[in-house]
């Protein structure tokens, strides 16, 4: 039996990465349907190779690539013949498809963090009385899940390795007059803009903070956020006798995907880069330092708080991230613009899945306003 | 419900340590039983902290302590009362008691590994034709245990780490003239002697491949020994699908004792050294240099032989040890020594338990009495 699968986001870093995994194992997945954005070309090289019923693209147009139909993203992710969705688009608006998906009772690897982050006692709550799951793609809590697996009880602790991202080491000084070019340069990753540059600010691991905390029942103060400049440890859990499991790996995106795919078997992959523990040769852990961060803490600070705040962190951290590569803001000023948006919320502390994505759109438009020239 | 233990070789490293663990979970464990050696002194004061009705010394004129009843070893090992055996004797002397609590269904936590190098095979068809379970309390097979726990498939690959021993930076040429005092100042571990001698040379980590090839149903190909001087990292298991897990604590026994005391349970116990990530800073993994372990060597060859070579090997290393302990032979002696027995034997690859522990009995024997002075 072929496992059914739906990848939203098939153009982008984690869904082509999801195609190469799956074409070194034609017997064992069957590609239901592809969405992507505007990377049309791509998108119908991918039609060709794997041949999807369904397509989904935001150029509305287009209703036919080959044999394969279009159909809407939503209705891809909720389609009765999908098992298995690889929610893989990035920002706010992943998360309408992740709540549809997991109301119909799919498995999700979930990419898209930024829906786990506004709003994921919702996603758990959903998944539950649907019959849904949700796989943490992201390499971080995949290994965290990894690490957990067969344990009777809950760690103690969960530690995320960061690897401090394209400006580990420069002064907070040197940041003011960092180029979007330099900061799109990740030093252990290849990923897409908008977590690359999530990564040098470290909102992207004060997300990974929220979202294990969501997905292992876990609170804030329990996760713990350590420098690993090499990348390799991908995180680790402390069980409550002290002990600690690490997983490991090159920083390959395959790994996690294939084994979110497969789980809970494993199976050999030649083509993953192969990891020799005696190339690494060291394996460093330094504390992170708070004052090179703000965007960190700031989310940290609201997080904990909660409610509706995720959501504006979310919302606003995207369109400051958007104003950084448009060359409308600074990267040091990314901290600031999401403060200035959030300062200008009303939160609520019970909320809807509707809530959080108006607190979203209504911080995404909210700080690019204020940018915006008429 | 108390878990109702004995303990054999109780005033040795790891017996007194199981003690330690034991002292903090009164409500957890009942100590049926106490076994030592010659130390009665330090076998009294458990006797009088823990009150185990039996106990067991080689000092056969003494019938009570307190109101404990001396037993036989062997009989303590198999007696109904008890249903966790922590079998932490050194040496090959330890082969039958293992064989007879695991034939007797008990719960066996194996830190005589000498008894699994010699008939792996054995006390694993044994254990599992009388419901008997053999739990590794070596730091290393405990960890690549806590490693697998969960996985649907075995590993691809088991790394072992080592410390490197007492003699890690000297060269092969300065070892000739090492004294049994500073070959017994271990780097990392607190251990009893001949395990401290063992890991100096490495016929321990060889000790340890061949426990893990037995208790994990690996070849020894698939076992890997590297060298990590901190002693932080355990061991690991690298996946069929490239993901390497690892188990990571302060180098202290307690802390696999306690997994398997507890095992599949995990408890908290604020008395274990805590083991800080950031402390750490830094994990070195390096290749080991062959030319200056060649007991390591000698013993990978015979072992990939089997049959009584593995008894053999496990015989005349105790008796090389004791005789550099008795200063009769070089450090650099020991494995001429046990390749001049070794060529002596006239092996047999099928072979029975009494075969195992009489060919191990031959090597000390023979190798002894090559130095003995009439």
């Amino acid at each position: 039996m072929k496992k059914r699968i739906a990848i939203l986001g098939s153009t982008g870093s984690v869904g082509s990465q999801t195609l190469d995994v799956i074409r070194q194992f034609p017997e064992d997945f069957e590609v239901v349907g592809l969405s992507a954005g505007y990377n049309v070309d791509e998108l119908a090289k991918q039609i060709a190779e794997f041949e999807p019923r369904y397509f989904s693209c935001l150029d509305d147009s287009i209703t036919e690539i080959g044999d394969s139909q279009w159909i809407s993203m939503l209705d891809l992710a909720t389609h009765s013949d999908v098992e298995f969705v690889m929610h893989a688009t990035a920002g706010v608006e992943g998360l309408p498809c992740a709540i549809a998906a997991l109301s119909a009772g799919k498995i999700v690897g979930l990419s898209n963090k930024e829906s786990i982050v506004m709003a994921g006692a919702h996603l758990k709550r959903v998944a539950d009385e649907n019959g849904g799951t949700i796989l943490p793609i992201d390499s971080e809590p995949n290994a965290l899940w990894q690490c957990v697996i067969g344990e009777k009880s809950s760690p103690k602790r969960y530690i995320i390795t960061a690897s401090g991202g394209a400006f580990r080491d420069r002064t907070p000084q040197e940041l003011a007059n960092v180029t979007p070019e330099e900061a799109l340069k990740h030093p252990t990753w290849s990923m897409g803009k908008k977590i690359t540059i999530d990564s040098a600010t470290l909102m992207n691991k004060a997300f990974e903070v929220i979202e294990t905390a969501s997905l292992f029942d876990a609170t804030l103060d329990e996760i713990d956020v350590v420098i690993h400049r090499q990348s390799i440890v991908h995180s680790l859990v402390e069980m409550e006798d002290g002990s600690i499991k690490a997983q490991l790996s090159l920083p390959d995106m395959r790994h996690p995907i294939q084994f979110a795919l497969f789980y809970p078997e494993r199976r050999p992959n030649d083509t993953l880069p192969k990891f020799d523990l005696l190339d690494a040769y060291e394996l460093t852990f330094e504390a992170m330092d708070p004052s090179k961060y703000p965007c960190f803490d700031l989310a940290m600070k609201y997080a904990r708080i909660g409610g509706t705040y995720n959501a504006v962190l979310a919302g606003a951290d995207e369109a400051a991230v958007d104003l950084f590569l448009d060359r409308k803001i600074k990267f040091t000023e990314i901290a600031n613009e999401i403060q200035t948006t959030i300062d200008l919320h009303e939160a609520k502390t019970e909320f809807t899945v509707e809530d959080a994505i108006a607190a979203a759109q209504w911080a995404y438009e909210t700080t690019t306003t204020r940018h915006s020239t008429v």
